[in-house]
């Protein structure tokens, strides 16, 4: 871990300050949210964004509004601010129970708690990911998944990480990502850092790259897992799988266990953010499409649990079928 | 045919006028290539593209150079503008043909010929196609392949306007088809004036969209279509039609018979165009990734025949076997 480490968020001590993500890479500028408002504020607008870090960020937010006075109704708006990824959720409920037994100290010590346990996740899940590679293999990614969508290591670009400081990956494919570009923008901001070789591809080049024998493997993280092990990611996941089935490629999904939702039976119980159609129809502040036009933007897509062959947790690698080992592993 | 019709070149009696893709929808400005050499150039910058309309205005940047007394320099230059779209050799050797035959006025009554002949293509196959619909379908298109891409009425989006006039399309889903976003930018442009429902998608719903049964059909253009009916067309093409069968969707291709290239036996032959990475990387004008990011930028895909639902040409609708299908159409 060189000293140019990114981070998406620190706290100040009466503050938490976020990287600004929709600046990046070509600003980097932090914003300082005062309180759990400003802390949902942040997590819809996507300053900050990456299930792990949106449930680091919300912890710190409900710590603020413990401290507040305004716990109910700060992790309320929390918990609002994006449906779909679980870990938001998850994050914001340890704090308020923390707060709630124990007042805004207890509660800050929760989040530090949830952030440290995030870094120590991410390594162990770059550790057993890392054990699934190959020599050199070119691995296709999609989204964001590396530092900054964590506040660790990350989730499946952590594993890449360690995989390639093994000598397990030779080159990155990394999908561009639309509508908002995290590939373009924050991977390749991230992968640039680490020294680790890589090329921007259109999203939809995927299935030729992978008829051309380009790809090895392709591993993406998740928003939510359902008890099955169907997978809510960022929208082209879906289309990923698909294709890595047909070309029989290794389809990998690395996450947390704080990603899994038992209370989700299935994918279809995990509602869909859909987000305006603006963040289509306008590029990088430039609009693109006729004036008027509308555009269907859904965030997420559901990956059926049949085409994931592997699900990389800091527990180990879970394997089909997936209702029993996500049972047993959320049981120990 | 409303008055706005859209049309991708005129020919003035002395220059061939382009209207400038590259600017559309933002702005309508036509330029002038008073030769062959600048007619090649824009075929390069893309200020007319699509198969179909290459291949127009190189059959008159053909002419003009056999008016200039250059055939042969001129017809290499524009032959070798883009290496993908069969059209554009087609087109260039028939008006060579002519002006080595009966000089400039030959050559520029060919280039006039060949636009006539592909309206009424362009006519003939939007009525085959259209017999394919049902009632009130959704149609999901990639690219553009609307007028803007033959100088008729368009193939893929042809047969869409002729359907939709017959009820048989309720909602058009358009790809916004990255990195150049002919889908949002021309597509759209051409369906607003048109009337026609629409909503613009990003590229990597459309699996998404298929799993939520938003989606009856999908049709698309072609570049090239080999012998045995294997298919290069914009990338994520091949995409589009392993997720159409997938979801057990018809996936239709509408080309003229001119892009049918039986000298390529399969799609192995097809040479694929690689553009600059700055296309991906760099987003209406803005860097999106950080400086110095690579970016792997193929501009086609090969589509398997085995995929192909329908062929739809002026001459009918073929079907599998393709090899047969295809060399009956072209021998009759």
């Amino acid at each position: 871990v060189s000293g140019a480490e990114v981070r998406p968020l620190r706290f100040s001590g009466d503050a938490l300050e976020l990287l600004d993500q929709t600046l990046l890479p070509g600003e980097e500028r932090w914003i300082r949210c005062a309180g759990a408002t400003e802390v949902a504020e942040a997590i819809r607008r996507l300053a900050v964004r990456g299930a792990p870090a949106i449930g680091l960020a919300a912890a710190y937010g409900a710590a603020l509004s413990a401290r507040d006075g305004g716990l109910e109704d700060g992790c309320r708006a929390l918990v609002e601010a994006r449906p779909t990824a679980i870990n938001l959720r998850w994050a914001v409920e340890r704090v308020r129970a923390a707060a709630v037994e124990g007042g805004p100290g207890a509660a800050l010590a929760m989040a530090r708690r949830i952030e440290s346990q995030q870094v120590e996740a991410d390594r162990r899940l770059g550790e057993h990911g890392a054990t699934l590679f190959g020599e050199a293999e070119r691995v296709l990614t999609h989204c964001n998944t590396g530092a900054l969508a964590t506040g660790g290591s990350g989730t499946a670009l952590g594993v890449i990480r360690t995989a390639h400081a093994r000598g397990g990956v030779s080159e990155v494919l990394v999908d561009e990502t639309r509508p908002l570009l995290q590939g373009a923008r924050l991977t390749a901001f991230e992968l640039d850092r680490l020294g680790i070789p890589y090329r921007v591809v259109p999203d939809s080049s995927a299935g030729a790259l992978m008829a051309r024998g380009l790809v090895d493997r392709v591993i993406v993280g998740a928003d939510r897992i359902a008890a099955n092990g169907d997978v809510a990611n960022k929208i082209g996941t879906y289309t990923l799988a698909v294709l890595a089935e047909r070309h029989a490629l290794p389809f990998v999904v690395a996450a947390p266990l704080s990603t899994i939702d038992p209370a989700s039976p299935s994918g279809e119980a995990i509602p869909i953010e859909q987000r305006d159609g603006s963040e289509v129809t306008t590029v990088a502040g430039t609009e693109v499409a006729p004036r008027g036009a509308t555009a269907l933007n859904p965030a997420f897509d559901v990956t059926p649990a049949t085409l994931v062959t592997a699900l990389v947790t800091e527990a180990g690698v879970l394997r089909p079928p997936y209702p029993r080992s996500i049972a047993d592993v959320l049981a120990r």
